[in-house]
């Protein structure tokens, strides 16, 4: 029996390698002639650069660059295996983690530390940057990305503005004469999982903001400069951002992705998987195990569990999905694809302990699955 | 295909036929064409009562008893479907849960009640009794027991002694021309999950009689009355019960019924499997599936879901046991026949929630259970 193992990561608990691996070793204790590959998954989210490292045998870079206010910060990006492709966490740069709860502030807040993780990724001659965008502190649009970049935000006096959110009002000129030239080589890949436009009620500022530190007054503010200044990129770049599907998300760092660098927004399990080659892995399994920290009814949102049980699926392969809580509207996954879902809890116990048990859990739980798979005189005859 | 689900109840959350219709509404859902029969188990302890009449179609018989204290108190005991066999908790009329905590005094806790519950039982007609003995507050050898039902323990006046632990040091002579004679004619079987003798380290008063009041001064002379009783039965009756495994069970309850009645100790899984024709059922059935509120190391001594799955790999089935929680030493038991074993939970959540949410858990537990074993193409081919 040929069992794919592709887990996204357990946060907090375990990368998704280290997942694959607890499942994979309880697996052969209940099939000890089970053919085992193992895959880390990632959506986008945290944990992205990881998984495609681990999963396509690539290496870690560190870099200094700018935190969300400006201060030298310890970074990172992966590049996989074959050299080819960037792989950015904006969060690592530009993230509400870096950040103590009372600095945030979307007025000030860049991203132009999430740029200088791209310009590091064009000097190592990655032909593609595959960039996911949660967990921004930042509201800026993208213009501090694009400014470590080279792109010049000009104010009324001709001179650049600072930056942040609250800057992005004053901008009356964008300049790209001075953007990095290699990027009109490289495919920018946006592995977005939110659906939100830039501006207006479900736009970045309104429904991102207040977690960012934005008042209500703030929110008005800010939503009006992104408004205005959509107006603007699509007066001087000839871009309509405003309303794409989630060109609202980071802040608008979607937007700016796309007018500034020509990104792309895509899907990010899609995305991933192809990267990593896991349709050949689901064409050659006889089974796919998948799984995540949680699942829930947002699973169905482009969560790693949910790709990967639509390929599985694609390939009239059986899934099953493990998770350490099974959340609301769980049971609606069997629903959409999946064969079988499975928490690894085995007892009332706080999530902490959870998540400190994890990974014997995920080991239990790979037993379990394997004895339930084998049942005999019901199960899978064994194969030889 | 042919599923039997024989359960024990899940202590404080549900007996042991609502457990077996929760888990066979979940399998129904996902294995719609699967037969389902029910059989609610019971190892002697606590909800053995409720099993049997549930599993037999037999009727519960309320009786006013004494308690341990000699006040009296609503009490119950069931009788079979076929109105032979009456079983009878111990704990129903003589246990712990009856007083309060400053209450607890072994020497002079009674059973007498439990020899009401006989009586009662007897005037019913029924050739046997099925006793489960844990959970007494007692350590009085089965003397009030045995009073309630006509046996006379007299003292160095001639006379009779009081109730309790500390009046059996005052016995001199046991008189048995007044027993009730229809104790002769009726089989009692007492379902024993201990093996503990009746005296010394491992004795009732050591071990047991701690939790039920005794200091140690209390717990010395409560040895030493079971010393000397045991002797004084084994002159006038002929019966040496001091070493028997398991005389010591319910404070030397266990020695009285094999002393005066007559009684049997029985291990407490066959001899209710027995009663409900468990083996015809696991004959019947493709695959078995057990369970009890808690699965751990102390599940192979004699607890129903181990009972359960001995009879089902002798009969060559597979068994599936679910639980509440998987303790310590949970995994042992798949060396010891089970083929899978799984928690019912799903969530980071505590005891008390559990307990609450343990109907809807089990039915989801069901339906994942139905959900593996029918997984394509691997899984078990469906039976039109």
């Amino acid at each position: 029996m040929k069992i794919l193992i592709a887990p996204d990561s357990f946060k907090n608990a375990l990368s998704a390698l280290e997942v694959a691996k607890s499942l994979g070793k309880g697996l052969l204790k209940a099939m000890p002639d089970a053919e085992i590959r193992m895959v880390p998954m990632a959506d986008g989210g945290e944990g992205t650069v990881e998984s495609l490292i681990d999963a396509t045998d690539g290496r870690m870079v560190r870099v200094k660059v700018h935190d969300p206010l400006m201060r030298e910060v310890e970074s990172f990006f992966g590049i996989t295996g074959d050299g080819g492709t960037a792989v950015i966490e904006m969060a690592a740069a530009s993230g509400l983690q870096l950040i103590r709860a009372e600095e945030r502030d979307p007025l000030i807040t860049t991203t132009y530390g999430t740029g200088e993780l791209i310009r590091a990724a064009l000097d190592r001659g990655c032909g593609t940057i595959l960039m996911g965008i949660g967990g921004s502190a930042t509201n800026d649009c993208g213009t501090g990305m694009a400014a470590a970049l080279g792109v010049k935000f000009l104010g009324a006096d001709a001179d650049p503005v600072g930056q942040g959110g609250g800057a992005v009002g004053q901008i009356r000129r964008i300049d790209l004469t001075e953007l990095d030239p290699r990027i009109k080589n490289t495919r920018i890949l946006v592995a977005c999982d939110v659906t939100n436009p830039l501006t207006g009620p479900d736009g970045a500022s309104r429904v991102y903001g207040p977690q960012k530190g934005a008042d209500a007054t703030m929110v008005k503010k800010l939503d009006g400069n992104l408004a205005a200044f959509a107006e603007l990129i699509r007066d001087q770049l000839g871009k309509d951002i405003d309303r794409i599907p989630g060109s609202g998300a980071a802040g608008g760092l979607g937007a700016g992705l796309i007018a500034f660098l020509g990104g792309e927004l895509v899907e990010g399990v899609p995305a991933i998987a192809d990267r990593i080659g896991l349709e050949e892995e689901v064409k050659w399994a006889d089974l796919v195990i998948t799984g995540e920290g949680a699942l829930d009814f947002q699973t169905r949102f482009g969560k790693t569990p949910f790709g990967v049980a639509r390929m599985a699926r694609a390939h009239n392969k059986p899934v099953i999905a493990v998770a350490g809580t099974l959340g609301e509207g769980a049971e609606t996954l069997y629903d959409m694809g999946f064969d079988a879902i499975l928490s690894i809890l085995e007892a009332p116990i706080t999530l902490e302990e959870a998540i400190e048990k994890t990974p014997i859990l995920l080991e239990k739980t790979g037993m379990r699955i394997g004895k339930l798979l084998t049942i005999r005189p019901l199960g899978y005859p064994k194969v030889s």
